[in-house]
This record gives structure tokens, sequence and C-alpha cells, in this order.
């Protein structure tokens, strides 16, 4: 099963765009870009239910439980988030019901649904460069409980020369970034994983097709080799 | 069930905005304001599974068919959307096989969770001018097939007075918009309709909680005339 939590940067109308200007509504600040696309093509390939969050992180990032700080972030890198400074209860309590809770039983649903025990792997996207530093990583496989899924795709993805593939980067679980992982995959006892490959990889259709075939083929494989059977994507007819 | 084709106005990064300028990107054009949060709010009042595109209808829209000229639309209102001009083979294939096919699969996959018959509902909402005119029509039940729940949602709507109600209105079916109702709803027997909100009552909070309430109330007591039974909303916990 795919997750995809920053797989949009909507914003709902009543919010002004937070105050924002459209160069940061359109960069990662706000979305995890390509993340959606990839996603829904793994899902495609290996043929794995999905669920997408509709909503920026900005307006409320369903990775976070609602008292976490920055489930509502009034700071991303460098930029302040003006519409999140003061949040009345109400607004909290909106942004929350709207958009946190029912992503969190759409998840708990479709687990429900699964005869056997599911993988559970989420996916996203990263800048190449952060506060100023250039980051060497290409894919990074993202765990707070090491569990035989994240270390073998790890081995496996660097055993490969095509891309720079690492464990928890470009960061882990000390910054807050596995609630999912944490409330859904290691409460369940499910192997589970987070997927970060770098943006710049996911600029074009071609080279999200490149990304979304490389990863199901490794996911597919490690699966196998922890007993799981999931279709392999090689002979998989063209994406697009 | 209730299903929500133009939820976002999220065009992926590749796209550049379809050429757009900020206001369109942010107007009736790219998406239908506030009725994500609409759906989403009748969704927890009726305890209602709900579907939504996670895409802006200018990049594919989820309510036609891939064989439609509007479906990946080069003009809307007056407005020309410079990136859907010459659209190449597999950019077409790209967005059918990641919006619109997924979204499809979605519903007939909620759809086929259910132990009875379900109801089906669209939500939309709409600008209040269009090409220069304003529209008296604050909800709209928009149907192509008579059938007792959209009938009876019309006359009981047209029973109180904070509202007007119309059948059929701002348009009907005979502009194509009713693809889900059909293929989903009239396809399977079920009994179905297409809401369409005014968009201008859809700008706060306290709005949607106001319309959401209306038409759960509504939905509830009309479904619950023609043999369904639905929880009623009246005394439901507060919203926000």
């Amino acid at each position: 099963m795919l997750v995809c939590e920053h797989a949009s940067n909507y914003i709902p109308s009543h919010l002004s765009n937070l105050g924002l200007t459209e160069d940061v509504l359109h960069s990662h600040v706000a979305i995890d870009i390509g993340a959606l696309e990839l996603a829904q093509s793994i899902s495609l390939l290996l043929d794995a239910p999905m669920v997408a969050s509709e909503v920026s992180r900005l307006v409320y990032d369903v990775n976070r439980p609602p008292n976490a700080l920055d489930a509502m972030p009034q700071q991303s890198e460098i930029h302040t988030i003006p519409g999140n400074l003061d949040l009345g209860e109400e607004e909290i309590q909106f942004r929350v019901n709207q958009y946190y809770q029912p992503f969190k039983q759409a998840i708990k649903k479709q687990l429900a649904e699964f005869d056997q025990k599911p993988i559970l792997i989420t996916v996203h996207s990263f800048t190449p460069v952060y506060h100023g530093e250039h980051r060497s990583v290409d894919v990074g496989f993202i765990y707070s409980k090491p569990n035989s899924l994240a270390l073998n795709l790890v081995s496996r993805g660097q055993q490969q020369e095509d891309f720079n593939v690492q464990a928890n980067a470009p960061y882990g679980p000390e910054h807050g970034v596995t609630h999912t992982l944490d409330l859904h995959g290691n409460e369940n006892d499910l192997l589970n994983v987070m997927i970060e490959v770098k943006n710049s990889l996911l600029e074009t259709p071609q080279q999200l097709e490149l990304m979304a075939r490389f990863l199901a083929t490794l996911i597919s494989e490690t699966a196998s080799s922890c007993g799981y059977s999931i279709p392999p994507d090689r002979n998989h007819a063209p994406l697009f």
C-alpha cells in the first residue's frame, strides 16, 4: 500500500494563499514536487492501492499529528507562513476535521481491506538544495523502526550505480517525519518505509517513469526476499 | 456516496501552470471553489465515503471521458489554455493514466464495497457570474435520468426559502456534465444527482458549515422518503 502525504499544493480559497507568493506556493515548501505522479505510477506498476492527501502541507501536514508544532507550520525552511500565525481554535479544528482526520481514516480503511498483512510505503520528494546545502543523496529510505523491508531496500539499492541510495537521508526519524509510518505501520506491525526522491529527478513524465520503474522493481524484488509476493513490474505494459 | 470531481487546482509542475496567470489558476476556471470542503463536510455529517480528484479540471477533467473534447480543455469560459494546445500522444496518455483511470477505479472500488445499493451524489460549485450573466440559482440539482432522489431533492428544496433551488441549473445534462452520474450511477441503476452550489455561498468555514448542514439534512430526509436509511445530521456534533 502506498501513501502520499504531500501530494498537492492545494490551499482552500478562504485562506488566501496563506499570504505566500506564487513562487513559494509552487515550490517544495508547499508540495513534494512529482511525488503524487511517482506514487501513482508505482501504484499502477505494482497494482497497489494508494491514499494521497488533497491539501498542501502548509494547510495541514497530514504526516504530523494535530499536537505537532509543524502540523500547521508557521515557518518552512526560510519562509514564514503568514496565514498560519495566530490561528484561532475554529480554524485549527476546521483543518484537522477537513484534512487530517479523513486522511487518517482513509488509510485505516484501506489497511483493513487487505486479506494479508500489507507493506506500507510512503512516497515523498525533496529539494536538491536546502538551506544552501546541496544534497548528494538521490533516493533515501527512511524508517523509525529498522525492519527487513527498509534495510534490504537500502542494501539492494546500494548495489546499483544509477542513483545514490542512502538510509535515513536527507533526514531521518529524529525530524518527526515518520508519523504515518509509526501510526499505521509500526502500530500494526507492518513492514514499512518512507521513500524520499530528489525532485530534480522527477521533472518530466520520462524521468517519472524511469524512477517509478526503478523503485517498483526494487520494491518488488525486496518484498519477495522478505517473503511477500508482489507482481514484478519488469514486463508491465508501458505506463504512458 | 459522494464524489468531488473538481476538488483541486493542483497542476503537476512539468506543465508550468499550463501557461495561465495566477488569477485564473485560483478561479472557478481551474477549480470548483469550496466544493472539496463542502463534500468533505457532508461526508462527515452523513458518514458517507467520498472520492475526490487530486488534479485541476484543466489538467484532466475527471467528469469527462477521454474522448470528450473538453477532457483536457483548450478553452474555458473566456480563457484559452495554452498548455492544452497541440497536446502530444504521450502527454495525453500520461494524464489519462495518472488522473482519469485511477479516479474511475477509485469510484468503482468504493461502489463495490457497499452491502446495499448506495445513492451517488456528486458535489460541485459554480461562479455567480458567467460570461457576464448573473445567475439567480443558489443550489442546482442536476440529473440526466430523472429519478426519485433528484426530483424529490428539487421539490423539497423548493419548499424552503433560504436558498434558490432549481432543477438542472445553472446547466444541465445537455452540457456534458453528467459523465460520473451516467457511468457510475445510471449504468448501475443507482439513484443519483449532481449538486451545484454558488461559490459565493462557500467562502468561509461558517458558510460551508451552513450549506453542508442544509444539504445533509435535505439529502437525509429525501433519501428517507425514497426508502433509504441515512443517519440524520440534525443532532450531529459540531463540525468544526
